[in-house]
């Protein structure tokens, strides 16, 4: 008799887990960001479609999301301060905090098991448990005369870490989070005047913070930690016109392609390309306009790039060997996003002011399809999940 | 009676078929070939844990995978000629076929839609569709005078393309697939003796076969095709004395740390590190005996290294930057396989002779879990789906 009371609950949990739910793998799922509706959307990538909405997601101008080791969950930060946690199977919200009054996006350690959020106000770095969004770290970006900053750049490293910078008193944090009860911060100060973004090489070794307030990078050897951080780029910046700058450049996705790093240059028409091994730029790229991301193709031989308004209706492909524009595409009114497939045959393109998504074949440049989605600003698939940095 | 039997009928359905299918994500299965058994264990990487078993995959010895692009499902590749497709949630065979007498792995196109098979007997590639496993192209790997060749070093590359070698003739082929029912070929001959296996670099762009009857590697540049199939390290192989060699290294997971490429000496208890800008050897290190696999953590901070018989109860652990041995550990009798978790926290070993899967910290090389296996071999993480070449 227990058995069979056994058999029917079987039957049920059986029915009620899975009724709305489709058994299906993660591995090529993503998010669309609706920024003026706080919703996401649902896609995936196999046959390019859109699965469903998740809304309720408060301010979402500027988001970013991280996933969980599975693929399963997206964690979404807002710039509200809201970090909320996503099932993308079941197509819901799990849980939802208010963890502060402003951020700037976050990043889940190596183990998948926290997530961390950069806060504006109060400024500083919250952690939480990623299960269960329960807070397990309250780190307060105090500097030396115990003023609170604003934190920015907020990468994951290898052995559990997490790095940042503090834009108002120019300083980068390593904090160790091997035992969130009780992180261990390396803290290197005065590198530079008000650090804006940051961004982490693939394989985890180099940091780079950009500076707002001066022109050059500030570059942490995460291997060398005790060589301190060192200025290199020293003209990368507005420059000494202080041109107008539309939107200073994301530095997530830089583009690393083996040897050389290329990254969108401040103000000009410009694509940098920088010698990862003595961080000398060796060459430049006249483009279309202020370039604002420039992503590489998952096989270093292209870089796409898209830039900041007036031209903000057009994405350049670059030719990594003979650096030359080989393309100019014109996916629709304010492109604020590429993502590519993770073996790199498609590229996603946002057009927030046309609603459209556009797939381009990233060999033939064919359109292999076209999605709606409300506003849509940041393209991010599940892959991210396995890569240190994204 | 008889509703006794379709009772427990009903359970063994219940547990074993399509009703109890968890709901959860793909992005931290894994499989582990128990060889001698044709069964495979299914494992997931977050709580280090044994999911379930499938058997009736036939001979696995040598037995390779392949992921779906969703991660749901493996393809097996077994010594026998067979392919089977597994779906890692309901854990049961969708598919098997027997597509040849003898074969030796497989790879999956870039946009997931194709599975090729190298095979031995008869000699060529069969590319299967991945949805329905229906064959779509069948390539015999006929030279010039109409002899049929072992195919060996099969693997993807960028562009929906498959590239292959030719062992008893002595070629490489490069197979454009991206219409599956015209295959086109690019055939490269007298690249060597007896290519005997192959690697494609993690960005798509060199492809590489080790030669069995003389030294030398033949490298081809996908980028420049023009150029042709060049030989490069011809000191690389058994060498003068022709040493006796207790087993050729495997060339599939040969480390490439950014501008380097750590390879297994042949017959010699050396690691070489080979300068990818030039293709000349620059260093050697000396390994506690012949290596088989040598294995960049993802960081590419460290490489680990196993070994052949008879000191195959040994691992041990390169420091990429000094050059120098680091750890060494002895996981158990007959390491056969390190399966690193994609962002590098920890390594899975498979120690065959021991019926164990040991699951170290890979910065502190603390064991983090231990699990039994069936005569493990290899171990396959679905973040290869994501990823060129795995």
């Amino acid at each position: 008799m227990s058995a069979r009371i056994s058999f029917f609950a079987l039957m049920f949990f059986a029915l009620q887990g899975c009724t709305n739910v489709p058994v299906r793998g993660t591995g090529d799922l993503g998010v669309v960001i609706e920024r003026t509706t706080g919703s996401i959307e649902i896609i995936e990538t196999s046959n390019r479609s859109v699965l469903g909405h998740v809304s309720g997601l408060g301010d979402l101008s500027h988001a970013s999301v991280n996933y969980s080791r599975d693929g399963r969950y997206a964690y979404v930060f807002g710039r509200d301060g809201g970090l909320t946690k996503v099932d993308l199977l079941k197509m819901c919200v799990v849980k939802r905090v208010m963890q502060s009054g402003n951020s700037i996006g976050g990043a889940i350690s190596q183990d998948g098991r926290l997530v961390a959020v950069a806060n504006y106000t109060p400024g500083g770095v919250k952690v939480f448990d990623s299960a269960t969004l329960d807070l397990v770290a309250d780190i307060p970006a105090l500097d030396a005369t115990g003023q609170l900053s604003k934190v920015v750049g907020l990468v994951d490293a290898p052995g559990n870490r997490f790095v940042w910078s503090l834009f108002n008193s120019g300083e980068i944090w390593v904090g160790d989070l091997k035992n969130p009860a009780h992180p261990v911060l390396q803290k290197f100060t005065g590198i530079g005047k008000e650090p804006y973004d940051g961004v982490i090489t693939a394989d985890g070794r180099y940091y780079m913070a950009g500076l707002f307030g001066e022109d050059g990078l500030a570059l942490l050897d995460l291997w060398h930690q005790e060589a301190g951080v060192k200025r290199v780029l020293n003209h990368y910046g507005r420059g000494e016109q202080k041109l107008p700058v539309f939107k200073m450049p994301h530095m997530e996705g830089w583009a690393a392609t083996g040897n050389e790093l290329l990254v969108p240059a401040v103000g000009r028409h410009e694509v940098l390309v920088i010698d990862e091994n003595n961080w000398q730029e060796v060459a430049h790229i006249p483009v279309h306009g202020q370039p604002v991301f420039v992503v590489a193709r998952p096989d270093n031989r292209q870089v796409w790039v898209n830039f900041a308004f007036p031209d903000n209706d057009t994405v350049q492909v670059i030719d990594v060997p003979s650096r030359s524009i080989v393309q100019t595409l014109k996916p629709g009114k304010g492109v604020l996003h590429m993502e590519f497939t993770p073996r790199g045959e498609s590229v996603w393109v946002s057009a927030r002011d046309d609603n459209k998504l556009t797939i381009y074949d990233s060999e033939t440049y064919t359109v292999q399809g076209e999605l709606t989605a409300d506003n849509p600003s940041g393209i991010f698939f599940t892959h991210r999940a396995n890569r240190t940095g994204l």
